[in-house]
């Protein structure tokens, strides 16, 4: 009769008798209330009309999932006693270029697979506001609900096949997911969401049965919604909350979920500020002629010997490379500042390129593969643009750091921790984001890089109760910070477009190079 | 902003703001949270996928029905300030054999619409039992289902049309049946019900979606399922109770309701003890050859001249006769008897029946139309064996009154109101359920005759947003007593075998008639 931390309790009814002629639901349910310390215990039709055979068959000792929906147990599941296989749950971190999925064994609380599929929607739009728009007619809407779910179940089912399981034996989905693609996976229309003053159909979702929305799973399978907090700031960064524990901390810190938008949140377990703002495409791999999202054979990493200015670049499963990501982009500038070949201004400085230095009708860019040397069997090089492209994104990054900061009353030395959260987190070197100014200079043990936080917060929904209460605490705790882009933000942007700031006593540890010319070196491994 | 009794309420919403970015649903649910003094109001997709264009439409003000789904509020449907149609719902008595359905609109809370039908399941089975046993493969039950969805779906379009609405006007409906229907309904397994020791699935049911079983209505409509408290009391004696009253009043007070059941509750504000027992089949026109439920041609009074023994029967709807109903039974009795045709053992009396005496095979029988003067063609009698059964009835009901009253220790002097209830009750007489000693002898005001109280308490349900607290306050109040049929409960029932008792003192208004002989002469008006 023991109960894990998860949803699953372990319970033994009394059979019953002419003397207790309680029916088998209500029975059922007196326990859990009991086990469950809950007021109130919801079962869905398809569930009731299964509980009579199985709690005989079970010998009146069952395994029952009982999932909390908005303050309420509802039973999802129930089991007999030793039936196999057990309950599985699938955390979904639907984001609007990628979709993650994670199988999660609801008994045991592991995690048995974990897959990636591109959001089908892109094929209607690639940002978030092509969809919008598209949504506008009710055909629009569904045809953008459709594709969603339509892949979710491919890629359920293919998830299911490959760990020996049924889709029937998932009974459980939490999904973390922007506002807009919330509203997207439901169906709920999101014309408002971009149109001032930015309205949401729902903030708080709650859980939907998985059929309504034509979600594969058991016949009473309930999928979870993290609640929104406003148009900009979705459910993927309360679940990012939550998966980094920040709420729970006496001490400050802060979470940056950098995707197209740059989302931050300061606090503790006292208070939550967030803000959102535009850190610009160049972070996401998406500016650069060359920039892509993270994946085989792209540049993730990027060393420049500070003696030769070899450049060394680093590719995903080191295959040849066919692009640069963010945490490339970041790493490259940071070399390339260090090396003296862009200067403070990132100004490429000829001086110090060698003859990795090309110029195209005007533009200066440095080669960093030849068409043989690449995978696309093109010429890979990064241009001014796209530095200067960086330099903005980095400088609005800075800036948004210090307006949240400084309008709580907090200076970057009273954080705890920096939690840097998202796809593009996961591959990012803190050294070299301080070097260029993007984030503040603190020790790298501040840092904590917590991959797929969107992801890691819908498996805690799955497998932690408490996490679930713990939603709505983020939730109403978190003041939303509108910024503000005044001349005084203006001026921080513009200071900070400096590598790596016009102050540099603000960086201390970064050693603003001196500038020498030498040899440079391409290669990878 | 007025609010109706019943679930509709008015609100005006804040329109959204920068300063105000709450969604469109929380928006409007934390209005009607402070409205109805709620913590929680749920919302189903259907609707939530509406709201933004329809209160934007509104201009802000809408309409709201909100239905209290055990102890937790929905919202059911949503309409601009002065959108048309109102808002409709539909109370069902769903009966083993007929089904009688209320078309109310929600607003103005008016009864627009009756009607009734057989309940189609009769096809697989007359009674329960039979249905019970066709429903233990899936298919059966799903057959049975579908019947009775259809039917109702039938009769919802008929209603709807005649009454100018599109069942989309629907938003809310209330069933009250038996356990056994409502788990035919449900198509909740009924295999235990009728099984030691008689276990329904669920008592405590709640609302479901509309569309989850088939029912049309509106996309987000809702159907309410009186809870049961057993396997052999039904969520249709607790809508009558709720209809009765008599959970409300200080003084104690009993309700009959006799199916093929005759179903009993005793009690007040501050208890309820409620038993059932079968009272014969032959109070529902079941047993008489040519016994039949109230309809027109049916014999539903009848007086016998005292001086001359003329049989005088009254039909439903004044049509030529075709049989004869359990009203029209009773009334015959005591007729029979306050005439001397019948002695106090309930045998025909040949010295005082004249020419109406007939003997078929050694059974005696007193003619009551010939063939010509009938509507079916063929002659109409009762014989010794209709009214044999009829007093065992009579007798079974005066017993389970004596038995419940004698158990919780009061006289039926102690009683401020005798209810009746069911289609059966409507026509009956009490005067001559008096005289025939089964019911007590009580003065006339005391009986009240309640009509179909189970359509008239799902009726409440629908209208008075307070009759569903005290649903919950009424089933969990309910003693069941187990009638045990032991020797104590047989004499009993032996001695109220006669007319109107052996002991003819508990009956003092009963003038126990003297015989005589006279000619017997039968008309219908």
């Amino acid at each position: 009769m023991e109960t894990n931390p998860g949803w699953v309790t372990a319970v033994r009814i009394a059979p019953p008798s002419l003397k207790d002629n309680t029916a088998d639901a209500d029975r059922l349910i007196n326990e859990l209330k009991i086990r469950l310390d809950a007021d109130c215990i919801d079962v869905d039709l398809p569930l009731l009309r299964r509980l009579p055979r199985l709690i005989r068959d079970s010998g009146y000792v069952v395994r029952c999932l009982c999932f909390n929906d908005q303050g309420r147990f509802r039973l999802v599941g129930v089991k007999t006693a030793d039936e196999r296989p057990a309950f599985f749950g699938m955390a979904v971190d639907l984001g609007t270029t990628r979709v993650v999925l994670r199988l999660i064994n609801l008994e045991t609380l592991d995690a048995i697979y974990e897959t990636a599929f591109d959001n089908p929607q892109i094929a209607i739009g690639p940002d978030i506001l092509a969809r919008i728009h598209f949504a506008s007619t009710d055909e629009g809407l569904q045809t953008l609900q459709r594709l969603i779910v339509e892949g979710l179940n491919e890629h359920i089912h293919r998830m299911c096949e490959q760990s020996g399981i049924q889709t029937t034996d998932i009974h459980l989905l939490a999904v973390s997911g922007n506002t807009s693609m919330a509203h997207l996976f439901l169906a709920l229309p999101p014309h408002h969401i971009i149109r001032e003053p930015y309205i949401p159909a729902v903030n708080v979702l709650g859980t939907v049965p998985a059929k309504e929305i034509g979600i594969h799973g058991s016949d009473s399978a309930r999928v979870y919604i993290f609640p929104n907090v406003g148009s900009y700031f979705g459910g993927d960064l309360i679940s990012g909350i939550l998966y980094s524990g920040m709420h729970r901390k006496a001490e400050i810190s802060i979470l940056v979920d950098v995707g197209t938008n740059a989302e931050v949140v300061l606090g503790n377990q006292d208070w939550l500020v967030a803000c959102a703002g535009a850190a610009g495409p160049a972070l996401e791999g998406g500016v650069s002629k060359i920039g892509t999202t993270a994946g085989p054979g792209v540049i993730d990493r990027v060393v420049i010997d500070p003696e030769d200015r070899r450049i060394l670049l680093h590719t995903i499963d080191e295959l040849p490379p066919k692009g640069i990501c963010g945490s490339g982009m970041i790493d490259m500038m940071a070399q390339l500042f260090l090396s003296g070949m862009v200067d403070i201004r990132g100004r490429l400085a000829p001086e110090n390129c060698g003859d990795r230095l090309r110029e195209e009708d005007g533009i200066r860019r440095i080669a960093l593969a030849s068409a043989d040397e690449s995978a696309t069997g093109q010429a890979l090089s990064i241009s001014q643009v796209d530095i200067d492209s960086l330099i903005r994104s980095k400088a609005a990054m800075y800036t948004i750091l210090s307006t949240i900061t400084r309008y709580v009353g907090v200076t970057f030395d009273d954080l705890f921790r920096f939690y840097v959260a998202g796809t593009f987190g996961s591959f990012i070197n803190p050294r070299s984001a301080i070097t260029i100014g993007m984030i503040p200079d603190l020790p790298e043990t501040t840092y904590q890089i917590l991959g797929n936080s969107s992801l890691g917060g819908a498996a805690l929904i799955l497998t932690q109760r408490a996490a679930l209460e713990e939603v709505a605490g983020i939730r109403d705790r978190i003041t939303y910070l509108e910024l503000n882009v005044n001349q005084e933000f203006m001026n921080r942007f513009s200071a900070a477009k400096f590598l790596p700031h016009t102050n540099p006593s603000l960086f201390p540890s970064v050693r603003i190079p001196k500038y020498s010319k030498r040899n440079i070196y391409c290669s990878y491994s």
